[in-house]
């Protein structure tokens, strides 16, 4: 089993480096790029779409028998009992207003668990990776989450989309920041869920996320020795889950923190 | 005197690429960083300290007669009425934690006014430089502020620092989103300021800042077609500044939600 997640790990890396130079071609040209808004703060471009489908291609000619969820085009059903869960773009707001933080996120999930996670940065050339039981690295260096037991020592990152509650976040940063605490958003969760995992941040917490933003940097954080709230696997990969992920340290003020803000 | 201005600007451009090579050494070899705390959440590395003689000296060398003012050395009186004004590393907090999101700062001030502004992330290679009545740039191309009308178009870059008051930033971020908006923070202010000169973030708004944080950024806001409040010159240098920067369109809506949330 190790050998097909090595394997698939292999190809995710590869996968999402050259997904990631595709995305850079449309970074690079964005007088050139089709916005579409899917709701209230909820873009979409031609980038997006065309990085999805590339990936997909790929899976597709690697992997013909596993399943595919992804943001922006139809589930695919597969009989395996993987399903490669993938953001073509993560921090699309982001991507078309030109801020560099945006990501490549690819999981492969077992039965709604992930089991390979792979975030890539193409404007930084970072890319983080972590196997089910195999350690997180970037660049192929390890990764440890902070050491941190408190949370004046560093940042949380944060962030909201138009499923959770705006009040919420609100309280969120005020107790956060009553008790010390800084908040941090560059509008990429995955790259924040990613930060978390290399100890650059403290935690991350969203109330609610969609698999293809967090299921990969939550494999990240615990395998570089974090603890993450974990995900209902029944669920995740069709309704997404609320995410609090943080260093060993910090993780139970996190909880607590959430638990008055999103009213757990 | 715009001759002065310029070979000002191309020394600056010039000099903070150089800087910004000096201060990825130290990035990149983060373990080996000597890191104090100035304060709660108030940062400084050896790379800080080390970036910012590295750039006073190459000032000294070219402008012998100029002032200098910095933020982690003493400042230097000068008999020129030109006044450098340096962040050697802004987002400090994000350098000595691996993430990526931090630039190198140069203004050159003229009786409290910035001539020349230069923001430079050596992380994506991206150089905003702008000069006093000539335009604002990145990597050579003009820039413009955004044109949205509404705060619901885009995102809204803020910060703090221990010298503002935390339930502020909290109102200001429940009133952001009240009214539809989004706030953004990467923790490097001046490069939030060089985002809204590109249009990237709608604008920045933020309690305090120091000279050296957001003279530079300010310049390119307006330079870029943006609206700035102004800051007071006799003070700027010293004391700091109320920093509201924004498009033209939204401009207006962002003075409001200070008040309302700074008690202006």
């Amino acid at each position: 089993m190790n050998d097909d997640h090595d394997a698939r790990m292999q190809f995710a890396i590869d996968l999402a480096r050259r997904a990631g130079e595709l995305g850079l071609k449309y970074f690079r040209d964005l007088e050139n790029l089709t916005i579409e808004s899917k709701g209230h703060q909820d873009l979409v471009s031609d980038g997006d779409r065309e990085v999805e489908l590339f990936i997909r291609a790929a899976i597709a000619a690697d992997y013909p028998q596993d399943g595919i969820v992804g943001e922006e085009h139809a589930s695919v059903a597969g009989q395996t009992g993987y399903v490669w869960v993938i953001d073509p773009i993560d921090g699309t707001a982001n991507f078309v207003r030109g801020i560099p933080a945006w990501c490549v996120v690819i999981a492969c999930t077992r039965d709604g668990e992930a089991v390979v996670g792979v975030i890539h940065e193409p404007s930084t050339g970072e890319t983080f990776h972590g196997r089910l039981g195999g350690g997180a690295f970037v660049n192929g260096r390890p990764i440890r989450t902070s050491a941190a037991t408190s949370i004046k020592e560093g940042s949380v990152g944060t962030g909201f989309s138009n499923r959770a509650d705006t009040e919420n976040i609100a309280v969120l940063i005020r107790t956060l920041m009553v008790q010390g605490g800084v908040f941090f958003r560059n509008a990429s969760g995955a790259l924040m869920l990613a930060y978390v995992a290399a100890g650059r941040l403290l935690g991350y917490v969203e109330e609610h996320m969609n698999a293809w933003d967090c299921l990969a940097g939550m494999l990240l954080v615990e395998e570089a020795g974090g603890t993450v709230a974990k995900p209902d696997p029944k669920t995740v990969l069709q309704k997404g889950t609320l995410v609090i992920t943080g260093g060993k340290g910090v993780f139970p003020k996190l909880q607590e923190l959430c638990s008055e803000a999103f009213g757990l």
